[in-house]
């Protein structure tokens, strides 16, 4: 399968990139609005797994390219740019594709972050919103550290939490996420969930930030 | 220490009293609107317990007069009732006391279940709001299943946030918490952090209602 990490520059894009790199057989295609940009990252990327006995290349689009090519297409934006990602690339998008939305909207105070849900109830539902028929929208990826996933030593052990409206899409996207060593996909039900998803992340930030030893924290439902 | 678990006849005070009871040295003390219920909750408790082989005594009584002789008070009573009950037993408290709250918000849509966050910010807020000077409040025991808390043959393995903005009364809350066998109390920062938390308590509920063999869900950080 042929997976568009858009905003694939960014940190989390990066630890995604990498590891579907390594832990699976998907084409990876970095996309960034500076398709140049996205063709050094994507260098970088394929140095940082050929040093590790990875014979694989990772590939860098500009993201309207990157989204032409794909079949599943990842919004690692920030969460204000979800929606003009996804406009940007409604085009470029065929009937079947499936739009993958990971970030959640956070903002801080003196005592740590918060949810900052948006006014459409949720950075997914904003993807939804704005996703052409016939592409499906499914919310994942949204409470991992993006150190942690960037660096191939660091072992996983952790769930992710799969989201959405179509079934077919949602499996796709929970095999995907099962590719990647360590990483648990459990299906949390429809798009209307994805607040209490979303607003694990800045929980997560605060556990780390308060307890000594613990850092880029993840999560297991056990 | 002695412990009144206020609302101890409902399913996550029956946990809680349990649980306690069996693997700290710490009274447990039963409280409920209606005294009898409550006497006759603790002496299931003790029953409970005496069938393990455990020599301990559970003891019930009317709310105020649980919360008159503990030093930790335990909140484990719905949402909406929490702010009526922290007035209704203000005078039995004495300076240093804790209160703890574990309640959180809850509404339900066909997608599954939803955070319903108070007008004051989160129910600990309302805890907090009602309590009386010297008297600290405390978040703790949010995100656990009451069924398995309340299965003495149920492994924990989990981990519960504490939350509070006076650091004495949070490390009196997480050592308690960490009395319980299999329980990791973990500091997630002042009362501003618990919507967040109060929010998984959903998530739980709607990542178990969605894959086989999940039930009765906890949560690790790691």
């Amino acid at each position: 399968m042929d997976i568009a990490i858009l905003g694939g520059t960014g940190d989390i894009g990066e630890g995604l990139a990498l590891r579907l790199a390594a832990d699976t057989s998907h084409e990876v295609l970095v996309g960034s609005r500076d398709a140049k940009k996205a063709e050094t990252k994507a260098e970088e990327y394929t140095t940082e797994l050929d040093s590790r006995g990875l014979d694989r290349e990772v590939y860098g689009f500009e993201n309207v390219a990157a989204a032409e090519a794909a079949d599943v297409v990842v919004l690692a934006v920030p969460p204000y740019h979800v929606g003009d990602t996804v406009e940007a690339v409604a085009d470029a998008l065929d009937d079947g594709d499936v739009l993958v939305s990971p970030a959640t909207g956070m903002k801080r105070d003196e005592e740590g972050f918060h949810y900052h849900k948006p006014g459409a109830g949720s950075v997914t539902r904003i993807a939804a919103d704005a996703a052409p028929e016939g592409v499906a929208v499914v919310g994942a990826f949204h409470n991992l550290a993006a150190a942690r996933l960037a660096n191939l030593d660091a072992d996983l052990g952790i769930d992710t939490l799969v989201i959405g409206d179509d079934e077919d899409a949602k499996g796709i996207v929970a095999d995907v996420a099962e590719g990647i060593e360590g990483l648990r996909a459990l299906d949390a039900g429809g798009i209307a969930n994805a607040p209490e998803i979303e607003g694990l992340t800045p929980l997560l930030i605060n556990v780390a930030s308060n307890n000594e030893g613990l850092h880029d924290l993840g999560i297991r439902f056990q």
